[in-house]
């Protein structure tokens, strides 16, 4: 017996810095209602995907960044996508910037939620892995702040029992580490949904298009094939206000395949039939971590956070 | 100023069970030659290189076995290689069977060696994650009896200075797990050398070949790239006593990249010059694991072996 779910992968093609909230709102219902006409259980949409990628603008005061964040989630602007969902009996994921008071202070962070078929959040995660750096950097091509505006996330990488199957997250730079993917695994999760805004070039360096296009769909392909997981990458895509991102949303199989890929840098929806049931042979044979794993020489991944060179 | 690493990854072709090791030695000791007229710094074999692959075979007594394993190293038979290096100045890195007498009971171990220029052994590792089964399972195609043969290595993921850089050590089944790759770039490593003897075909499923030379590439691209590592695999390839074995002997760069790549399933050296200074960019940017691993997340990878899945 299959466990199926039919997953779109929402990619947004640029935002701009003037364009609104609406604005975009309406074009991912544009996508919920494509996915609706192909049975879709599930849309992904990618990372902070109400807003052109902010962390590229620099603020001396970062209270003058709260004009990205989303102080309430579902907000106004927001709401329709979760009647569209609830119409629709479709889940979705959705990328944002929280600002939250939480134990009496202000937080912020880059979040994502997951939201079943009755419209209902049912899970959140808060990126862990924030790249780039907190002050400006006059060396960088550009700025990539998201260690100015966002504090770490503090939910961890948990997993939630969604349309028959155990989902997790993670955001963008999340997917290039191995342990998101590992502590996902380790709760048995069988698909993964992301989303990114992946700049086409590196702020340090000549590193070639082709080359991280390449880094991304290897950090996820190895998420997939080393935890036997279905994993879904989604990206913002395109070029906002002159700064380009990459697209290459995909959706990778529990092989590592690749078994649909966005082709465009625009408003895309990419769909693909997922079987849970695919992750079995490999949880059970070469990835069984109870016959194979032996955490008693993995320490150092958990005892130190830097490299430590030997003598 | 560069630090360049000559490297000759030494792939093998098949070894029949009737093969003596002093053929084989002789046909390791062409590839050397082979290296040295290339002026090579480094000759990587394929693990358990020295005989067949043995753990196909079923012995009721275990004992049975160990004329497929080294009781010393050098050994008579395997002696040449050490002179050989010395002669050429030359490191190399071999896969053997290792059985010995530690604390009062004899151990066995699948075993990899570092050997430096002056045909000194610098490193020893015992493979930690043995693939397949203990005991005769008549539901398989062929048999995979490491667990049955070997004991968990006991000497952790350690990395070596030599050549100018740092360098690690993993055995086949190991470069699936990125726990393992993980460990050494957590110690810098600049390159990982690694053996296997890899089926064809898997010994449960259907998986088609084509599938299981991906996972073998995936496997060490994601390890050199998440780790900005020098990854260099070697094969022992092709058909033993009935029994395929897959090539495809690589050296991957720390951006993933494979820069040299077996094109048969014999003898074959493969030759690339690994430039260790281009681990330094990965390692200061996106895998700089002092500004961006949080451990704190990372919890359950040492404290749980196996996966425990949600309520």
């Amino acid at each position: 017996m299959a466990r199926l779910v039919k997953v779109g992968a929402a990619q947004l093609g640029p935002i701009q810095r003037a364009d609104s909230r609406s604005s975009v709102v309406e074009r991912m219902l544009v996508l919920m209602q494509k996915a609706h006409v192909q049975d879709c259980n599930l849309v992904v949409f990618p990372e902070l995907a109400l807003t052109t990628f902010f962390p590229r603008w620099y603020f001396e005061d970062t209270a003058e960044a709260d004009t990205w964040f989303e102080s309430s989630m579902p907000s106004v602007e927001t709401q329709p996508l979760f009647g569209a969902a609830k119409r629709y009996g479709m889940g979705f994921h959705l990328g944002y910037a929280e600002k939250v008071e939480e134990q009496g202070a202000v937080h912020r962070y880059n979040t994502a939620i997951l939201v079943d078929p009755s419209g209902t959040i049912v899970g959140k995660y808060r990126k862990v892995h924030l790249p780039g750096h907190a002050q400006f950097d006059p060396k960088r091509k550009f700025q990539h702040l998201e260690k100015r505006y966002f504090e770490v996330g503090n939910l961890g990488f948990r997993v939630w029992r969604m349309l028959g199957g155990i989902m997790g997250m993670c955001i963008c730079n999340d997917r290039r580490w191995p342990e998101t993917f590992r502590v996902m695994g380790l709760q048995g999760v069988e698909m993964v949904v992301l989303g990114y805004n992946t700049p086409t070039t590196n702020s340090q360096s000549d590193e070639p298009p082709q080359l991280r296009a390449f880094h991304n769909r290897l950090s996820m392909q190895a998420g997939a094939y080393q935890n036997s997981s279905w994993v879904v990458g989604v990206a913002k895509a395109g070029r906002e206000d002159g700064h380009e991102l990459m697209g290459g949303s995909a959706i990778v199989a529990p092989t590592g395949e690749i078994v649909a890929e966005a082709h465009t840098l625009e408003d895309e929806l990419v769909v693909a039939t997922c079987d849970l049931d695919k992750c079995a042979f490999g949880k059970q044979s070469v990835f069984n971590f109870a016959a194979h794993r032996r955490i008693e020489h993995y320490g150092l991944i958990t005892q130190q956070t830097g490299a430590v060179l030997p003598e």
